[in-house]
């Protein structure tokens, strides 16, 4: 017996409506090509650079919208998220520009780069600390639920929220209209908040296009997850895509299940490479979790020959004194 | 007694021929801000970043100005220049574009990815060997000669040239029809080609602009020669804006007399932050010669507060494996 269609939890008009809500917040990131890069490929390639955005990264997007969703009541109370990455960057950011707190708990050996971000936007960092080197998961969860209660704060989710995913979306929804043609649509995939996003609007603005999640194969997980039909969390993963460690959550997993083509895996090395790639071709600085769909190219994971390409360049943000190529 | 008005070697009509002749060829490149620099430095800057451009550097502008002059005679004859870096790769893909031969001579000491850069572009390499080390100017400039009597092929300067001049003032053209009400304009000047282009387009379009060449103090040869009023050569400099080690010509040092209100000086250290503060905070990969701009900035060396400065940010060409950062 059929089941009657259910409301998906993320769709175009929120998609819409986020946009409407930051637009004058957010930049309009631009859209770089490369005849170099085309020629190496033998596809036109289309990156888009959030990278550009303000503070480095796309979660940039979500961050402003759920900030920005909240009642002015609820918004008087403060965000509370946890994130030892961009997340925190970017909600720290956003409760600024409205004006009002966001408490981010972090754990310890977060780096030096990410607690300086959190700081120069005004977060106000919880340190966490669990039983082992890195607290997990359950032990961030704990500690957000306990400055909840204390603050009466709203969670914002770093990737498994309505709002974070339709903020993410408006980067696909810029990208073609930019680009209305593509024939693929590429984005990396951690917990899947950009992915989602992606799908859904990309889905809806060109119903031909094929959306393909890009992931180490080191933290396969996602992949793992859509062949299996339901969440294969992540272990440990040892990527040096940091950004992409994160499993799915139930939000996520349903959105990539029903609107993405395809989920393919790259190597470290070729993760590597491709950043390096980007920084020498292109002249812009992206991080490891952003080289992770170009690095699906050039290792020849889609079958791109001829065709438009859209790749969502995820962010810029990493550590200059510590690049892998300068590694021994 | 007053001499007769001279007319000078390059106006702004030879820059909107330039930019009628290449503007299909080359890249209109993005002008970028970033709130957080402008913060940093109390002032609104505005980066017109060459380092986008084809070849990663403004170069080319002049290049495909030059190569594009020539009649359909000439040009069967091909081009010749000499160059270590930059200039010999733009030179090479424009005459590749016109479907030309290009002879570059080169010190056998060139930066293994300059030699790739030509070669990748199609130039073809006569290595010139000097009798120290480095090949001296005047050995270059017989080797020139030489290849020029052998083949007939025009000589492209790469500075010291009406043509090469003209095609880097369509950079400042663009700026100002982007960014017209801008106070400053900061450009770094080596042989001053950049330097000189900028001045007549900025001084044409705007009569109120500030043009400020930007040098290391370890190269200050154009600085010495502006106040001297006559050419200071400048010997063996050992700056990390390799871009930077040339001495002015005869006709960038009558433009730049006529139409730059300053040059200043910054510090090594002063390149290298600036350098790093671009790939931190614009995510842009920018070269050392690059950066010399934006190090007048952060070293105060500018009256810019409160005011709307443009910068010309040159080029993006580096080596990845030898940051200056990461030197020990």
């Amino acid at each position: 017996m059929a089941h009657p269609p259910t409301k998906p939890p993320v769709a175009m008009d929120d998609i819409r409506s986020a946009r409407a809500r930051i637009e004058d917040k957010i930049r309009v990131t631009p859209v770089m090509t490369s005849a170099t890069l085309d020629a190496l490929l033998h596809a036109r390639v289309f990156l888009k650079c959030e990278n550009f955005q303000r503070a480095g990264v796309f979660k940039t997007r979500g961050a402003f919208n759920a900030v920005f969703s909240l009642s002015d009541s609820e918004a008087v109370r403060g965000v509370v998220t946890s994130s030892s990455g961009n997340h925190a960057a970017a909600i720290s950011l956003a409760a600024r520009t409205r004006g009002i707190r966001a408490y981010i708990a972090m754990p310890k050996i977060a780096l030096q780069s990410k607690v300086a971000a959190v700081r120069r936007y005004g977060g106000e960092i919880v340190w966490v600390a669990g039983r082992g080197e890195i607290p997990t998961s359950d032990e961030f969860e704990a500690a957000v639920a306990r400055i909840q209660i204390e603050t009466n704060a709203t969670t914002v989710h770093p990737y498994n929220d309505r709002r974070t995913i339709a903020g993410q979306g408006t980067c696909a929804l810029e990208f073609l209209e930019e680009c209305p043609d593509l024939d693929f649509m590429l984005a990396p995939v951690g917990g899947g908040g950009l992915l989602s996003g992606t799908a859904v609007a990309a889905k809806a603005l060109n119903s031909d296009i094929k959306v393909i999640g890009c992931e180490p194969a080191m933290a396969d997980d996602a992949h793992r997850s859509l062949r299996a039909g339901r969440i294969i969390p992540q272990t440990m993963p040892r990527t040096i895509a940091d950004g992409l460690r994160t499993s799915l959550g139930d939000l996520t997993f349903a959105l990539i299940s029903t609107g993405v083509d395809d989920i393919v895996t790259v190597t470290e090395d070729g993760i590597v490479a491709a950043m390096r790639l980007a920084w020498d071709i292109l002249k812009i600085v992206i991080e490891p979790s952003s080289a992770v769909a170009l690095a699906a190219l050039l290792e020849r994971r889609v079958p791109a020959e001829g065709k438009k390409v859209g790749i969502i360049v995820s962010g810029g943000n990493v550590d200059l004194d510590n690049l892998p190529w300068n590694k021994k």
